[in-house]
């Protein structure tokens, strides 16, 4: 018989990867190159470094390399906040009455509240070991500009990040706690740059997006001198980050012979996803295992479920590569879902296509159901969950839900990827009872997928 | 030579304690009895059971049981959120550049924020267990309030809260939270009472404090049926619970050879530091070692280092029993600190007679001082700091700072008692350079002396 698993599992600080795993090298497909949006060809390495820190180029373009090395000043701060547990959610399975195991890996231990952080401070490492001196980005939710204000605290770099607005004004303690880490934040569309003067023209009521909060950022990094533009999600190099989530899952889970029948993550640009998925899929890929994995998005902003396979900007001003991914198109402007982190019309080019290629599936969820499924999981679990990391919660337990009628005993996994602390407006509004839902009608679609590029 | 400290030490599940040390069993000098403060007579058990659930009474009024055993329905869910890590602060020592070894014990990774969950699910269980059906409490940052809600919600029983006014408008997102776990909250001083009215009555413009909230607490579950009174500190109970913290960072100290110099520890009702405390007190009680241990308060509050040993009431109201414990006088109002869950007028008993009898030093902060040590801190360690725990940061900065001067490789053990998400006004407000101090003058504290009662 094998060990009774606690409640939280912790891997030892030896146990913390020592590389990052590129899930690229195992792909059969590879994600389609980024595309110069002029020329239409693909983006080589020289074309890139005006943008990004250069080390940070060489991996968003490597395709082979299996395993790249953490850097031993990326993993010594990885030490103040990993290994991060995995937890088995007895509580919730004895709520639900399912005979399904749960677990999950929760990020939120860190100021940052997320996941973000394992990726923000190897980029802000890069940036200073070039002698850059500062950095630009965007934020949605707030978590990856909170996440990039600590990194270049700690790796003594000027950062200005561009805010969403309705994140902006739904969050004025995100402000706050970036500007302890020295942060400049700046609501997006804003009057610092061309792209949000022109955003604001067109649209003066715009909410904002993070695809304008991209463009912003672009700007501004590439007309500063010595800085760059640093991205917390969607990019190769970003999910590659991100796969120390799912590694130290898997060695938590193998420590107590358990192996998932389903991987969970919420969707949004797909680094949290990406990360987490990275070492099952690649069972997958070499045959060694075949767990389902499943993607959760906001019904509101379906780029998966209702998105086409396409090259696209990554931004809304048009000024970014093309990436080829599923998209709604980058005039697509979400509405102002509470989940602002998952506001956003592409979706991850390694992520797209594994789901092109059928190694994922991907459901939709309302933001009511999953504020429902997230004050369920908070009241057992005592972790209040970010409205993001919710919608992994609604189809965990959609998916328990199912093994009681089924009597199955299957293994769910799910990533927990911060804390909702600074999301208390939009709980506030799910008790009120004023949280509306919106789907986009068919015609809303094809407004936004006619924006899409034209690209042979 | 000795194994190296990783930075987070974790116990494993089988390490958290299966009983509560009581540090009064190994008191000489034992705390003095509550006393019924008409008849200045020590309270019995029957006199206290119709406010306290009764099974938290026994633990109340028991000076000599050492150890008592923790519910395994309490364990159980200890198990969701504990052991809590024993964090070694490599970062922060590299930052001051000093020879001490810091060591701090996070009480902050649940959703309550800190360790108040500790007790709340212990005093939330006798509660059920007894067929009560409702509890009343207060709370100051919101911190108690969230962790009663919490368990409340756990176990099953309706929970009304009343929040410190202050605190209450600096913070609309406590609310929300204790909303999501279904708790109650009202502004205090408020009209659902007698004795809420009166204050609002002779002092329209208050702020509040915790004392005024217990006596509102205490009077709503006085006059409500199958309904009783719990608090989050200065009773003996409360520091009972609260003996975890102690014990796991002992055991996790041991595990690496390690005892600290000096343990440190922010001082509101004693709840945390009491706890924290607890084991190395005992050292010191039964002569097996004697670090120093020492009380951080704030300087606008400052019960041990300015307050009188006097029996006194423990609300504003004068309602409750007499506690015997250094105070500033129950009619103190203290001034509006951020850490509003210091802003107590007196300490508990336990504490009290540790300080009177030698077993403990005192020191108070003024908050401009305490963020500038948060911030400090927060940036090298990923953590935001609660302004409560960041005096508990500020004392240990300043031991390990004198450390520099005398070259000594002090080991600094704190307590980090919580998060700071909930107190980014208060950051807003450093930032800003808004923050004032207040400190009270000796006429201040004269008036607050006038309101002590004359117990022979």
């Amino acid at each position: 018989m094998s060990k009774k698993v606690p409640y939280r599992i912790y891997l030892s600080e030896d146990q913390i990867p020592k590389s990052w795993y590129n899930l690229r090298a195992d792909m059969k497909n590879k994600p389609a190159p980024l595309l110069n949006p002029a020329t239409h060809k693909p983006l080589v390495y020289e074309e890139l470094i005006p943008i990004f820190p250069s080390a940070c180029v060489s991996q968003e373009l490597d395709n082979d390399t299996r395993y790249i090395e953490i850097p031993d000043e990326v993993r010594e701060m990885y030490k103040v906040f990993r290994p991060s547990p995995l937890i088995r959610a007895y509580n919730l399975e004895k709520e639900l009455g399912t005979p399904a195991k749960i677990y999950y890996k929760f990020e939120g231990n860190n100021t940052s509240g997320s996941h973000k952080l394992n990726s923000s401070l190897a980029q802000a490492y890069y940036a200073k070991e070039q002698g850059l001196t500062s950095l630009t980005t965007e934020t949605g939710a707030g978590q990856w500009g909170t996440a990039m204000a600590e990194a270049c605290s700690y790796f003594g770099l000027d950062l200005t990040v561009y805010m969403v607005k309705c994140s902006y004004d739904q969050k004025p303690f995100r402000k706050s706690v970036m500007g302890v880490f020295g942060g400049k934040v700046i609501s997006s569309p804003s009057s610092t740059t061309e792209v949000g003067r022109k955003i604001l023209a067109e649209t003066p009521e715009t909410t904002g997006s993070l695809g304008c909060a991209i463009s912003e950022a672009v700007e501004k990094a590439v007309t500063t001198e010595n800085c760059r533009y640093v991205l917390g999600s969607v990019l190769n190099q970003v999910v590659l980050h991100q796969s120390i989530i799912g590694l130290e899952s898997k060695t938590a889970l193998e420590m107590y012979d358990e192996y998932p029948d389903i991987v969970i993550g919420c969707a949004g640009g797909g680094s949290n996803l990406g990360g987490l998925i990275a070492p099952f899929v690649q069972d997958k890929l070499t045959g060694k295992a075949n767990p389902e994995i499943l993607a959760v998005e906001p019904a509101s902003c379906p780029s998966l479920t209702r998105g086409r396979f396409a090259y696209d900007f990554c931004d809304t001003g048009k000024i970014t590569p093309l990436a080829k991914m599923y998209t709604l198109g980058s005039g697509f402007i979400p509405s102002s879902n509470h989940a602002g982190g998952l506001r956003f019309h592409g979706m991850s080019p390694i992520l797209s296509q594994l789901y092109y290629d059928g190694y994922m599936k991907a459901i939709s969820a309302e933001q009511t159901k999953v504020f429902e499924a997230a004050t369920l999981f908070s009241r057992v679990e005592t972790i209040l969950p970010a409205p993001e990391s919710a919608h992994a919660i609604y189809g965990a337990i959609e998916e328990a839900k199912k093994c009681i009628e089924t009597g199955e005993e299957k293994k769910i996994l799910f990533g927990l990827t911060g804390t909702g602390y600074f999301d208390l407006t939009a709980y506030q509004s799910y008790m009120d009872g004023t949280m509306t839902d919106y789907i986009p009608s068919d015609e809303d679609l094809e407004k936004g997928f006619d924006s899409l590029p034209k690209v042979d």
